[in-house]
């Protein structure tokens, strides 16, 4: 490890550029090879989700490189999840019972060439784009890459090679079909799809809904969401099973049949959203899967990284965040580990794959709750009784959700162990009237934490907080 | 589906032959491919477990095919665990309080060669060796063959393929690089494998330790285990780290360090063992994998069963009897389901996939029961309670390793559900002391049944048993 040697990066996505400028800042010779054309040229955002959730595990790493003053400046807030039901009547539930506590609404292109702009502005960093890998002889730390534009195809050999090309990464692709180690690989698809669309902006360019909001239409077995953009519009996200239930992707074949859809389940989205059925038939209808593999690494040549080793669902908003906080991890163990890349890549594995698993579950957990629970009375009372408690007792109580999205100094799995516990007691108390709503409330949050503590310790002893 | 139809199986390993078997007594015309020499006729036990644990669940289809007592006849019961220590001292624990109930070893080939004798005695069977699947052409309902004796390749188109060519199943690897749909797929790997050793018989055939037992030398990170063949030898596994802990196979490189090794950890075992440096040196060593994967089906045409659909570890000795008990629970659908193959798969799925998601996820959990809790005083304490409520109350108490093993008639998923709020019960009764274990039985059966319950019902409402 020296920081003369040349890291060459597959992919200039979120992580991938993230990456490639801390490594700059730390004084390594980077290379960045990106598939795509340069974002900042030309819009290429068909297939990818066009804006996500930001948040503080995301600004953590914003901190590290020092620009989360120019990150803010693209940043949306959104407070809490505006529900919407059957008849267009809405009721907020806020993210936090704390002010300070909220995601954000974020532009995957914008941020993503800030990211590029400060990478590139590094003189030891160098993009190349329109580069598609298409393997990696990871026993020779070298790239296959093919250039879209002369179609000509090239190799590179580097000191050491990261993979962030994201869920579909062709080094991992490599891991597996290369049989050369015990490769632990899993890809698990939903059963439900998902499709962008969108609410323009007003006439004269305002928000036509709430715009520091997250807004959620829960059908039960289907939901439709949105998110601000800065311009005035919501990307609007409808995810729908591919072949189940009444209305499912592959039976709204006609723009009649969409019309009806939406106007049964979601008529107030409808109002907002002229070209509702010239979106549906353009946009693609994608897959929504989650990826894990081990080890991440191969005899400290090379390593995957963000989506690559670890892709998720869309459910929690933590996906980038996780990415994002995959790269102040890493770059915590090069500030301590001063061995080898071999044992840097473990050590990294070894702190980091317990808690991109832990926010991959948790992901899916959201999926049901977004969809279902939030419209469901007991959950409703407990999240009334969780932004209460954060409220009263902001250093003493924080929900599951709290854990995981605003608490950064504690890992996802951490977040995951003491959030369901939390979760748990919370709702068996409801359940059988063990809490006094109307009294004091010191007394409410002293029975929820001694039912967490119990169910932690039940856990522990059956061996299931491993 | 009509009983003439042409039913193609892919392997005639214990669930390939066994399946032609039940589908020739329903009238198919069965024709069977298998990549290995008729295990009849030439010795080639090389690469897979010798023998393997035969309980209810496997016992349940050779009731149904009507070769029970011809099984029985292979079977060397086996009523306990016998553990043994570093000094080699040692103590039984039972599987169950009913004497009725054990599980029991059996030779793969043994019964793989009486299954293939039975189905061949069919004449609507065929059975094809030396023949490798190389890849299925599932939208045709083709499979490509090489004969290993000729080298030629050919191709067999049936209306129906059933892939049961194990945990390397060629058809799953066909669904999933054919990307034609959404395959869900997992490998995952333990950092444990294993290595097969023996015991031989005495010089008067005896055998040299107790044959009804399965015995164990838990130590913690690895162990040793022994279950006994007809013949008066065992089969004796080793299952180590790769590559962590003191003792791993990757150093232990020389017949020294091996010896060195057994006398330290298994002296008692390596009494018996005068052969151990050159079978250790002459076999495998081979991965621990657990593979799930869904659908198991495409389109009516093709359908995975077995372990090609669902390998597992062989840590709650079921491999073989979940196989077995897939073609039960297919066999049942075709019983009540009047519609097309692909309606029958979907139920079959539907109804099959959590149940051996479940035994998956029960046998990794044996694994560390087996090498480390076994011998640990809580665990022991438990185990020692149970084996006296089964005795006491007969029909009214099973522990989780009975309602898995011996309870044939609920499936895995509500075994493992039950089973381990029962465990987590009781653990949590004896380390708060709370159950009284020189009283009355009765309250303590009464006081299990009530936590158990209460633990069911806890994650009922945060909706953990879904």
């Amino acid at each position: 490890m020296n920081s003369k040697e040349n890291i060459l990066i597959i992919g200039a996505g979120l992580c991938g550029s993230l990456l490639a400028l801390r490594l700059a800042q730390r004084g390594y010779n980077v290379s960045v090879y990106e598939k795509r054309p340069d974002l900042r040229k030309i819009n290429i955002s068909a297939g990818r989700s066009i804006n996500l959730a930001f948040s503080d595990r995301g600004n953590k790493a914003m901190k590290l490189v020092g620009i989360q003053d120019k990150v803010k400046a693209l940043c949306i807030p959104m407070y809490g999840r505006m529900i919407h039901d059957r008849k267009g009547q809405t009721f907020q539930s806020n993210y936090s019972g704390r002010d300070h506590e909220f995601i954000n609404s974020i532009s995957r292109d914008a941020l993503n060439a800030l990211l590029l702009n400060e990478a590139e502005a590094h003189k030891n960093v160098t993009l190349y784009f329109n580069s598609k890998c298409k393997l990696v002889d990871f026993e020779n730390t070298t790239a296959l890459f093919i250039d879209y534009n002369t179609k000509a195809e090239f190799s590179k050999t580097a000191n050491l090679i990261i993979a962030t090309d994201g869920a579909g990464s062709v080094m991992r692709k490599s891991y597996y079909l290369g049989k050369k180690f015990l490769f632990s690989f899993s890809q698990n698809y939903l059963t439900h799809g998902y499709k962008e669309l969108s609410i323009l902006p007003a006439q004269n360019g305002d928000y036509k809904t709430n715009k520091n909001a997250l807004h959620i239409w829960p059908r039960g077995s289907f939901m439709l969401i949105a998110l601000p953009n800065l311009d005035g519009s919501f990307t609007v996200t409808l995810f729908l099973s591919y072949n189940q239930g009444e209305y499912h992707f592959n039976n709204l074949t006609t723009p009649e049949a969409v019309r009806v859809f939406f106007k049964k389940e979601f008529p107030d989205a409808l109002k907002l959203m002229p070209n509702l059925e010239e979106e549906f038939f353009k946009n693609p209808t994608s897959p929504l899967g989650t990826i894990k593999c081990s080890p991440w690494h191969y005899k400290g040549n090379t390593l995957l990284m963000g989506d690559a080793a670890h892709a998720i669902v869309p459910f929690y908003g933590q996906g980038m965040n996780a990415s994002f906080e995959d790269v102040v991890e890493f770059d915590t163990i090069l500030n301590t580990h001063k061995g080898h890349w071999q044992s840097v890549f473990k050590a990294y594995e070894a702190t980091r794959k317990k808690d991109t698993d832990a926010i991959a579950d948790l992901a899916i957990d959201n999926f049901y709750e977004m969809r279902d629970h939030v419209a469901n009375p007991v959950f409703k009372e407990k999240r009334k009784l969780e932004m209460a408690l954060e409220k009263a007792f902001p250093n003493a109580y924080s929900s599951k959700y709290s854990l995981v999205t605003f608490n950064e100094t504690i890992g996802y799995k951490e977040a995951m162990i003491k959030g369901r516990a939390q979760d748990k007691a919370i709702l068996n108390l409801l359940t059988n009237n063990k809490l006094d709503l109307e009294g004091d409330l010191k007394i409410v949050l002293q029975k929820v934490k001694q039912e967490t503590e119990a169910i932690l310790n039940e856990d522990t002893v059956a061996g299931l907080n491993n």
